[in-house]
């Protein structure tokens, strides 16, 4: 049945024939797929920005819109579910372009044999979450797979967001002399996914940072609009999104390794498992590239924010090894923070 | 880790304590979902519109914006893919609301083990497809899970089209007197799938009519603008489609049988599997509900129309029995045709 009308993949990519993990995990991989499979067939110049979200003119309005699947497992976690974290993902994708998420949509795709209580737990985690961000889940649609073609519940959310005018906040923004930000603790959803499925126990246990980033945002640009890019640091952590907004933009950036805030439960875990925390999803964090003169104030509005208590400044950018990330090590060293071809997994034996 | 917080579900959905595979299959199930679930849930009006797409204004544009999760299997058919299926099938989804499309979204969950030379064939023709339709396919995200939690590749596509200003087409605008017009034959792409995966062989092959309907709206809006309601009948086929529009806008359904439009293939699949064309899937079809004195403008406007050559009014709206679709049948007689609890399965010995 399958009629390639004569066409083939523009490239081999690596060496798989088919879809491996790694291509899921926001590492080359999946840069790959986009690069090789997506961007050829798809033909357009909106998409081959490679935004978190694209920035669309209708009439006269601004508008981002943003899709994000969500397949994690478990589906209830500490600090979260699949439901909250459908609808903070989506609504972090727009903000990061400075938009005011204002719609959602949501697509389910239910396992048979899926409780009917967990949907509605999540359901209901899901409105919660828009009502907190001020957001309107205005349209779904719902499937059913076999029983073993699933895992529970995997949800699509898509949002749409206004763009302030003049606005241009985008992964190629970034400029040499720009400082980078973090707006605070690094690795929490990840490892807290991870500490669950692994049976890990830490006295405080730890909990997914998951939240709605656009009111943190705002209060930023309200302080001083002179943001270039900012990225929430998701599949792949700090070290993919310092990557591609370095490569984006042609610039290098710089950052110091022991500025990074980690929390000793996240370094712990980390530590156990054989873990990078650079490389750990985060779901309530961003990264922003300052015009080096707003810097300040910008950083004093995030740390007067709730979502940005433990913002710093963690690096700049600079004109040196464009589309590569260097770390000063604590011991006066310096590495390349690459980005991984795959996933990093933890170390299981 | 489930912590409803006290929450419990609003109603015991008939005896399921799980879903089954009828909760996806457009029926009685799946409006029991949206109702008892997501309704209370998400909480908002314009859901509870429950219309394909939904209506927003965001400053002065009005959009349509809508979802659909696309899990068809086999992922290539007769006449068509699981990729062009997703952007005709969201496409149509604003198209009924009177829009113009403009821009989709991609959520790709891609299975281990998917080979690569399909997802690129399947992205070609999402590609084709958009270029087809005059759409673009801006921004997308994709993840991959472990084999055996997926089935090849789920799609969820989302879109956001333009509506003109005045209009007003949605489920609860039929009124008695309209005339119930079909665009073509029904049945082609349900009963396409069905044949391959039944290994069913017919002396000319059964083809999806999958296929955007935005241009043959347009044509019809440009005819007449006296249009109230418009559904394409995908799950669930005409037979769900008619009790939808009855139910929403509070009004009767009659049609007459022999009028519909079956073509003989789909009818001699329907009789060796067992099921009823009324409840078929189309996709490439639609269903309007249009002003008495505007039916024959509208009926002439489709028959010119490539997408609407063997267009047919098949029915009316009437004051009496609101919610509940009657036709009268070959031998005089009438019937109700009902909404399916689940799906329609094919008659397996």
């Amino acid at each position: 049945m399958i009629d390639l009308d004569g066409w083939v993949c523009p490239a081999p990519l690596r060496d798989y024939p088919t879809i491996v993990m790694g291509h899921g995990g926001g590492g080359k991989l999946s840069a790959e797929l986009v690069e090789h499979i997506f961007l050829p067939a798809f033909q357009n110049g909106t998409l081959a920005q490679l935004g978190d979200s694209a920035l669309l003119e209708v009439g006269a309005a601004r508008l981002a819109f943003s899709t994000d699947s969500f397949v994690v497992r478990p589906l209830f976690f500490p600090g979260g579910t699949i439901g909250d974290l459908a609808v903070n993902g989506t609504i972090n994708d727009l903000a990061m372009s400075g938009a005011q998420p204002l719609y959602l949509s949501a697509g389910f795709i239910l396992e048979e044999g899926l409780p009917i209580t967990q949907l509605a737990a999540i359901a209901e985690r899901m409105g919660a979450a828009a009502r907190n961000a001020g957001v309107t889940l205005v349209t779904g649609d719902t499937k059913v797979v076999d029983r073993g073609h699933g895992d529970g519940v995997y949800i699509t959310t898509s949002g749409i967001g206004v763009v302030p005018a003049g606005l241009r906040i985008a992964p190629d923004q970034a400029r040499p002399g720009d400082v980078v930000l973090v707006s605070g603790e690094i690795g929490l959803h990840g490892m807290a996914i991870m500490s669950v499925r692994e049976g890990l126990e830490f006295g405080t246990p730890l909990m997914s940072d998951c939240a709605p980033l656009h009111d943190l945002v705002a209060t930023m640009l309200a302080a001083n609009p002179n943001i270039h890019a900012l990225r929430d640091p998701t599949r792949g952590g700090l070290a993919a999104t310092l990557n591609e907004i370095a490569r984006a933009s042609g610039v290098g950036v710089r950052i110091i390794e022991a500025a990074v805030p980690i929390p000793a439960e996240v370094r712990a875990a980390c530590e156990m498992l054989g873990l990078d925390p650079f490389y750990v999803a985060n779901e309530g964090k961003l990264v922003a590239f300052v015009a080096r003169e707003a810097g300040e104030a910008v950083l004093a509005a995030m740390r007067a924010h709730p979502l940005g208590r433990n913002a710093t400044i963690i690096g700049e950018v600079v004109a040196e090894h464009p589309g590569m990330v260097v770390a000063r090590t604590g011991i006066g060293g310096t590495r390349v923070v690459d980005t991984l071809v795959g996933e990093q997994l933890p170390r299981i034996c």
